[in-house]
């Protein structure tokens, strides 16, 4: 039932990460994928395979995950949000639809993926943060985060920050910036990257807080870049406060650049400046 | 064991009320009263009865319950809230603990009662506001809710916005102030008052909501004043976008005027102003 240019559809999906075991499916159908896709085969009456732009980890939010399917049936944009939305828990959503080019694949078309992490200091844990913000009760330097983060910025072998499962074929990545903003006990780390290895963000925080912290002096950041060994690096942190915030193709594609400000100043009480 | 003045204690409790019914104690159990009371027996070993200074809905959150307590056994302050908080559940802990003098009771004490509402207009539900933030999906005036708000500020009898189950004997209050702001697609209903009836602030906003969308003009906040019919009025609200904020006494208690603002900017983007 091929109906040729127009079948493929973007869809920008908002989720919750915490009761998920992550992104990719799984035999135990406990992940996000499965879970879309099942809203998909109950919204069309067929099965439909999907396409993500950021394969995140359990616990790991998305304030705008980007989706390609190949549709088998036409829908109206409308009816791909509502209709899908219908037969999702609330925990995930379809935040928009678009109608693509055949040749727009949402994970190779994609040029750079921003996430942020909200991490809030705090002598006592929130229940309202819980499960959505990054949590530490010591002090934090802000001044000396963002010097270590400086020197993570630019093309890299990443294998200090790899986790042993990961199946990229290369280590080096390329990171735009990685701007931390400060505002009350809240801090805003905006990771802006082509793309990142398996636990790459959750490892750089850890060795962005030991330095925070005063444990380490900002310089580590460089001497575990140059050692290219993750035995050497911090633990990997908690995925609470992550978020995969945006993800940038070519404007021909019409892909929105979407609310994630919006949505992630309703989590983090900060304006996001990213 | 009494060991005289200095047995009474103030804690500050914040919770998630999504996983909870309600605050008061309840035979199921499945309260956060007797989740606390667990937690403080475990604690102090013995038996230890609370009272709270506003007994929230199920479904309602606190950024700052206040609670009292006749304590069996003197503690230190940080031992009430890291000890009371290893026995807690994630959706609830303790943030500040206090010694009073005897005559502080956590409810008769209590001058007024400051909760804020979250409400976000949008066309798409949002994962991540889920059971934190109420939401319609029709615009909004916020100058129709306001006009609407401001006749109900003053001593009315509040029959028309008291449920069935209300037990108080008077249904009269002292609403001080109930300010309506904007940003984006949050609206933030914040509610002074000495008191309120049960179901009183939800059923407030489903007058609001009906005048700011439209369905109702300003003026019918001041019929139902009048009315005294609860028959007469919207349905009550959602519990989702619910926090009881603050709680004021006699400044003589010292009891902290909490960060009620920033765990709240946290919640809905929107600088805390009350």
């Amino acid at each position: 039932m091929a109906y040729g240019s127009g079948s493929r559809v973007a869809l920008g999906i908002a989720y919750d990460g915490a009761p998920w075991q992550g992104w990719q499916t799984q035999p135990h159908g406990r992940t996000v994928q499965d879970t879309l896709e099942t809203a998909l085969l109950r919204f069309v009456g067929q099965p439909v395979s999907t396409t993500c732009a950021g394969r995140t980890d359990t616990g790991v939010h998305a304030l705008c995950q980007v989706v390609h399917l190949d549709a088998p049936v036409h829908r109206s944009l409308q009816s791909w949000v509502r209709g899908v939305n219908a037969w999702l828990p609330d925990s995930i959503s379809v935040q928009w639809a678009r109608y693509v080019d055949d040749d727009f694949h949402a994970r190779f078309s994609a040029m750079s993926r921003t996430y942020v992490y909200v991490l809030r200091h705090h002598p006592v844990r929130s229940p309202l943060a819980h499960a959505r913000v990054g949590w530490v009760f010591q002090p934090l330097s802000l001044d000396r985060m963002q010097a270590a983060a400086d020197l993570a910025v630019g093309e890299h072998d990443f294998s200090s920050f790899r986790s042993s499962e990961c199946q990229s074929r290369s280590p080096v990545r390329v990171v735009h910036g990685i701007d931390v903003q400060q505002q009350g006990d809240y801090f805003l780390f905006h990771f802006h990257a082509n793309a990142y290895l398996h636990h790459m963000i959750r490892n750089l925080m850890g060795v962005l807080i030991a330095v925070g912290q005063g444990r380490r002096e900002p310089g580590w950041m460089a001497e575990l870049l140059a050692r290219r060994d993750r035995r050497l690096s911090a633990p990997t942190f908690s995925p609470d406060g992550l978020y995969l915030a945006q993800v940038s193709y070519d404007a021909r594609y019409d892909i929105p650049a979407l609310p994630a400000e919006t949505l992630l100043a309703s989590l983090s009480g900060i304006a996001f400046t990213g």
